[in-house]
């Protein structure tokens, strides 16, 4: 028997690692790596505990699946990340050659795509998916706590 | 006594970073991270030994450095580059909020100022310095080289 996945399946695993994020109080980005129908890495923001400003999902989950599958470019492969991924992220990607991103929400902040569209490999797929709505209460609610506990403390 | 060191001095560490990753048949790319005139860092490219495209210089200096000397902000801190950064490393250098970063040549091909200016930290004064020449010998022997060596395997 074969399960197929499909996009909603993933960007709920992607989901699922930014709730992780935001118990352990970091920014609630997660993402997952997928190659045919499988998640083969998943990670999630961790620039608090890492001390690593460069820690964001997408490097964590490059990086590790790199490292753990032996591989240097993933032209075969799909990211699901929570948020659009930053210029740092996205150049990441264009070096990595992901073959296709999907993502959940833009980010008016830090988006790539600010900057220019162009960022990421022409060959790459970028598009948005499911759980827009999703992630964005995830980053609005962690933002609006730590505003809170900025005022507190 | 005190020795004033100048932009010259400090490029010319960050160009024999370059020569080490010549020699370890890297992308010759060097960096040195400066911090009250004395060099807290340095790195080379070592995107091949470490299989891992994120490992440019740049982020290798800034990642150690936040390891090392445990913190993650780079305000008062100046980044001496061979080639001017990528998208992924200028983006980089925006989290970390380095303070200066002074580049020895454009990168035609790759640097981030093709895709926009703006990808840098607002406050990062970003300057092209000396070690052009030295820099772009660097890297035209490196390409030649592989080129042949391409060729003939």
């Amino acid at each position: 028997m074969t399960i197929e996945r499909d996009d909603n399946y993933f960007m709920q695993e992607a989901l699922k690692e930014a709730q992780k994020a935001a118990i352990e109080n970091e920014v609630p980005i997660g993402a997952v790596l997928v190659l045919n129908n499988k998640i083969v890495a998943r990670s999630h923001n961790q620039t608090e505990l890492l001390k690593d400003v460069t820690a964001h999902a997408e490097i964590l989950v490059i990086t590790g699946a790199a490292s753990e599958l032996g591989i240097k470019f993933f032209e075969d492969f799909t990211l699901y990340v929570t948020l659009e991924p930053c210029t740092m992220c996205a150049g990441a990607l264009k070096w990595a050659r992901i073959g296709k991103i999907v993502y959940a929400t833009d980010d008016p902040k830090a988006g790539f795509s600010l900057y220019s569209k162009n960022i990421i490999h022409p060959k790459t797929i970028f598009e948005k998916g499911p759980g827009e709505k999703e992630s964005k209460i995830l980053l609005q609610n962690f933002f609006k706590l730590r505003r809170k506990s900025d005022t507190k403390y």
